[in-house]
């Protein structure tokens, strides 16, 4: 299974694409999107959307996932990771990909098993699950490789469980 | 000039096609894009996105006009503003056309010449300004015509402006 991590914003938009085979999970790509800030708003959706677009058409993902906060630092900001959220969501559904979206606190549950870690432990998580000798950097792109990874862990457990049933 | 006003919902996206014609507003057409509120998230802005598209190609307006609160409910409904906000804004670019986002103090004050203008008093103006026997319903639609009446009266203001430099 073949997985698209997205970091939602309209300024800088965080992927990542990971694969899990058998037991191992593979990094296939990952890095940010980005576009002038003070650009139109109309030319900056319209680049990540044929950016992301781009991505899908390359790497072909089984399923896209998209972080989404419950809270915001303030409205504007909520307005632009909603905007952001809808390219990925709208380039998937346009190609028929599962979308599923992740609260911080479920990727946190999923890849360190502590729905309360610091991002820092989150990274770390990060590096150690895709076996790495660094951080991925920017930080958008290891957010977005840890919603990748949250899928992963939440096929994997349901799974187990329907295994289990 | 041409102008497709988009009252911005991810469950119900008003849309209203207003037309300036010498000193006369036409109406052209106006309505609502609704979709199933328990569909997956990816449907349904598939739906609006697809829907807003067949909008602009049968009517190829000069500017889309979009409309931008300052405020939200709470932060959830500030994400979905900014998702349908997002689906109108690149539908738009996409064509190469103009998107002008609009606060509602704005509105109020292009269609009523008062920003603190009531609901109803912003409905009863669209119904004048358009000829109208009664106000356009449902009232997503009235807003999204009040707000394409708004980008005209901007657009009227700045020509007017512009002629006495």
């Amino acid at each position: 299974m073949r997985v698209l991590g997205i970091d939602p914003g309209t300024i800088a938009m965080g992927y990542g694409i990971v694969e899990s085979r058998n037991e191992e999970v593979a990094l296939l790509d990952y890095g940010v999107l980005d576009c002038p800030a003070h650009s139109p708003i109309g030319e900056r959706l319209s680049l990540l959307y044929h950016g992301l677009e781009q991505i899908i058409s390359r790497y072909y993902p089984d399923a896209v996932a998209v972080e989404q906060p419950f809270v915001a630092k303030n409205v504007k900001s909520a307005f632009a990771i909603g905007r952001a959220q809808a390219l990925a969501i709208l380039v998937a559904a346009n190609r028929g990909i599962v979308v599923c979206e992740y609260t911080p606190a479920q990727v946190k549950q999923r890849v360190a098993n502590y729905g309360a870690s610091s991002k820092e432990q989150i990274q770390e998580m990060v590096r150690l699950q895709l076996g790495l000798p660094e951080i991925p950097w920017p930080s958008d792109a290891a957010d977005a490789l840890a919603v990748a990874l949250c899928h992963l862990g939440e096929v994997h457990l349901t799974n187990l469980l329907g295994g289990q049933g």
